[in-house]
C-alpha cells in the first residue's frame, strides 16, 4: 500500500483537528446552572454515589461510554505503528460508535506493549468507562489481555478484531448456507489465519454448530502434531480439525465447502477450483482479498470480501455498535458467547427476506441493523443472567 | 454538609445520563465519507504520523484534548470518596473546559491511590491526550505526582487545585493591593492551609514578589523548628516566614496585611480585628468561608470568598480554561511559572478599569476573561521557549 502524505488531499483535509469533540449536554451559562452541574450541587450527586456506587449508572456518563483501547501494534494493514499513529483509527472507531448507535466512545492509545502493563492500565482507568473495546492489539497478546480484563472487570470487554469479525462472518455464513441449501452442521470449513480474527471465527463457528473446521496459519494446517504452536494455537489444534488434516492450506481446501480468509495471504484459483460444489468463499483480507472476488466466483456460489466496492461486505460496523448499545441497555456485566451469537442472528435476520448470492449480509449503512443487534443483544444478556437492568 | 439523595430534585434530574457526550465532527453517512474518515483512507493518516509523529498535532484531536485525572481522594468538601463518586465532578470540569474555552476534556478517574501507579497509568495513557489536568488528588501525594508527570511527559501537566487557585488568588491580590494603595512587595501575607492550594498560593505569591509570607497549617505557623513537617512543608518552612514567626495562625495574623484562607478552618473576628489597617481577607473555604464576609468587612478593606453569592468570587474557572487553551494554541510542552503569572496578570487586567473593593476579580461568566488568559498564556509560552508553534 503506497502511503503518500499529501496535505491537500481529501483524506488529510478531512482529518485536520481530528474527528471527535466532547460536548456538555447541559449549558453552563449562569450561576444557577453552574451551581447545579458543578459546585455546590454536584457534591450531592457525588455523595449519593459514594454511598451507593450503583447510582453511577444513572448519574454519570460512564454507563454509555466505551474506551477504544489500543497499543497500536496491529493497525489495519500497517502493523506496529505505535499509539500516536493508531489514534486516527481509534478516533474513527469512536465516531462510528456515535454515528451508528449513539454510543459515546473515547480513544485510549497506550505507550506500552507489555501485556501486564496494558492489563493494569486498563483496570486502573476502568471506573471512567462502561465498556472496553480492545482494538488493533496484535496476537497472541490480544487473547491474554482480553481474557484477563474480562476476569477482572465487571463491564463488557470486547476485542473487536476478534469478535466483531467473527459475528459478521457467522451471520454471512448462515445466510450463505441457507441459499445454497445446506445446514451449518454439514459444512466443512477452512479458516486461513490464526490471528485475532481467525481464532475468533473458528470459535464462534464451532459454537454455532459447524461440524468440521480446520485452521491454517502461514505454516499450514494447525494440528496437534505440530511443534511450533503457541498456547492459543495448541488450543485451536485440540478443538478443530476433527478430520485430522495435515499439510498446506491448499490441501485443506480440497472438497471444503467454505473458505474464510482472514490473513494477508493469497489463495490461487486452482485451490478454490478444488473446493466442493456450491463453495462459499469469504476472502476478507484488506485491502487485497486473498483471491479476487471475480475469480472466486468462477468456482464459488457465494463470495464475500471486506471491501465496500464488491457485494457482501463483511464489515465489523454491522456488529460492534449494536453489541455495545445492547449491552449498555441491559447494564450487562460482560459480553457472553450467547450475546455474540444473538448479534450474528440479528444481523443475518435483517436480510432474511431478500437473500441472494450477492446479499448474504446487510450493507454497512442499512439502518435496520444496529437497532436489531441492540435489541437482540440486550435480550440475550437478560436471558444469560448478566444484565443489571 | 447534609447530603440528601432526592431523585426528584433539580440537582439529580439534571445529572441523569451524565453531563457529557462525544460527537463525531464529520458525518459518516455513506461509503465515501467512511472511506475517508475510516478505512481505507485513515491508513494514509496513520502512516504519515508513524513517519512523523509531530503530524499527530494536526491530524488528531489530542492537541486540543485534556484528560481530567483524579483518584477521588480530595473531592470538594467530601474527601476520599473514590473514583466513581468523583466522576460527576470531573464531568462538570470537562463541561467547563468545553463551555468556557472550547477545549475538549475527558474525565479519567482512577482505581488506585498509589503514587507510583497513578504516575505509571497517566504516562501510559498520555499519547491519547494533549494535556493533563490533575484534579482533587490529596496532598501531599499531589505534589510528587505532578512533579514526576511534568518531568516525564512532553505535554502540559497542571494540578488545578494548586495552580488554578493560586493564579486567581494572585490576580485578586494584585488588584486588592492596587486599590488599597500598596505594592505587593510591601505586603505581609498569611496563608492558612498547607495543602494543595496553600502551597501553590505561597509559591506563586513569592514568585510575584510578595516580601513577607507565612503559612499556617492545623498545628500553627510552618517554621523550620517544627519536627512534624513532611517534605513539602519543610520546603515551605525554608522558603517562607522570613520574619521567623512561630505560634498559632492568630499569632501570625497580628499586623498582617493579607489573610488567605484555603483550609476548612475557622478564623475568629478578633483575629481579623488584629490585622493591619486596610486588611485584605480572602476566606476561600467552601462552602463555609473561614470567616463570614460580612463579619470580615468590619475590619477589612477587601474581602473575597469562593462563593458565588458574595462579591469577589475566587473561582478557578477564571484560569484553567484559558490556561489550557493558550498552552494548546502555542503547542506548549509545559505550563511554566511564567505562564501562570501571565494568566494572573490577564485575569486581573480584565477589571483594571473598574476596580473597587467589591470588584478585584472578574465574575466567572465575564466573557472577556478566557480569551485574555488564552492569549497571554500562549504569548508567554513562546517567550519562555516551550512553544512548538
Amino acid at each position: 500500500m503506497t502511503q503518500t502524505f499529501d496535505p491537500e488531499s481529501p483524506v488529510f483535509t478531512c482529518h485536520v483537528g481530528g474527528k471527535l469533540s466532547v460536548r456538555s449536554s447541559m449549558p453552563l451559562i449562569d450561576r444557577a446552572s453552574l451551581s447545579l452541574a458543578y459546585t455546590p450541587g454536584v457534591a450531592q450527586v457525588s455523595a449519593a454515589i459514594a454511598a451507593d456506587e450503583s447510582l453511577a449508572r444513572t448519574y454519570t456518563w460512564r454507563s454509555r461510554l466505551v474506551a477504544v483501547v489500543s497499543d497500536g501494534t496491529a493497525v489495519l494493514g500497517l502493523g506496529d505503528i505505535g499509539p500516536a499513529a493508531a489514534l486516527p483509527v481509534m478516533e474513527g472507531k469512536a465516531a462510528l460508535f456515535e454515528q451508528f448507535a449513539g454510543v459515546n466512545a473515547v480513544p485510549i492509545v497506550l505507550a506500552t506493549k507489555d501485556t501486564d502493563e496494558i492489563v493494569d492500565t486498563v483496570v486502573r482507568i476502568a471506573p471512567s468507562f462502561g465498556g472496553i473495546n480492545l482494538e488493533d492489539i496484535s496476537a497472541p497478546r490480544c487473547f491474554e489481555i482480553e481474557r484477563r480484563l474480562r476476569e477482572l472487570l465487571p463491564i463488557p470487554v470486547f476485542h473487536d478484531d476478534q469478535h466483531g469479525t467473527a459475528i459478521v462472518v457467522l451471520a454471512a455464513l448462515r445466510n450463505a448456507a441457507r441459499i445454497t441449501g445446506r445446514q451449518l452442521s454439514e459444512l466443512r470449513v477452512v479458516v486461513s489465519g490464526a490471528g485475532a480474527a481467525g481464532v475468533a471465527c473458528a470459535k464462534i463457528l464451532l459454537a454455532a454448530g459447524i461440524g468440521d473446521l480446520a485452521v491454517a496459519d502461514s505454516r499450514g494446517i494447525v494440528h496437534p502434531g505440530r511443534d511450533d504452536l503457541n498456547a492459543v494455537k495448541q488450543e485451536l489444534a485440540a478443538e478443530t480439525n476433527h478430520a485430522g488434516l495435515a499439510g498446506s492450506l491448499e490441501d485443506a481446501l480440497v472438497k471444503a465447502d467454505v473458505f474464510i480468509g482472514v490473513s494477508s495471504g493469497v489463495v490461487a484459483e486452482d485451490a478454490v477450483a478444488e473446493m466442493a460444489p456450491n463453495a462459499i468463499v469469504f476472502a476478507l483480507a484488506n485491502p487485497t482479498p486473498e483471491i479476487h472476488p471475480e475469480v472466486a466466483h468462477r468456482h464459488a456460489a457465494v463470495v464475500a470480501t471486506g471491501r465496500s466496492d464488491f457485494p457482501n461486505q463483511i464489515n465489523n460496523v454491522l456488529a460492534f455498535p449494536g453489541v455495545f448499545a445492547g449491552a449498555f441497555d441491559a447494564g450487562a456485566r460482560e459480553i457472553t458467547e450467547g450475546m455474540k451469537l444473538a448479534a450474528a442472528d440479528a444481523i443475518g435476520g435483517v436480510v432474511a427476506d431478500e437473500l441472494s448470492p450477492d446479499c448474504v449480509v446487510p450493507t454497512p449503512f442499512d439502518p435496520r441493523v444496529t437497532p436489531a443487534v441492540r435489541v437482540a443483544v440486550a435480550e440475550q444478556a437478560r436471558r444469560d443472567g448478566v444484565a443489571r437492568v
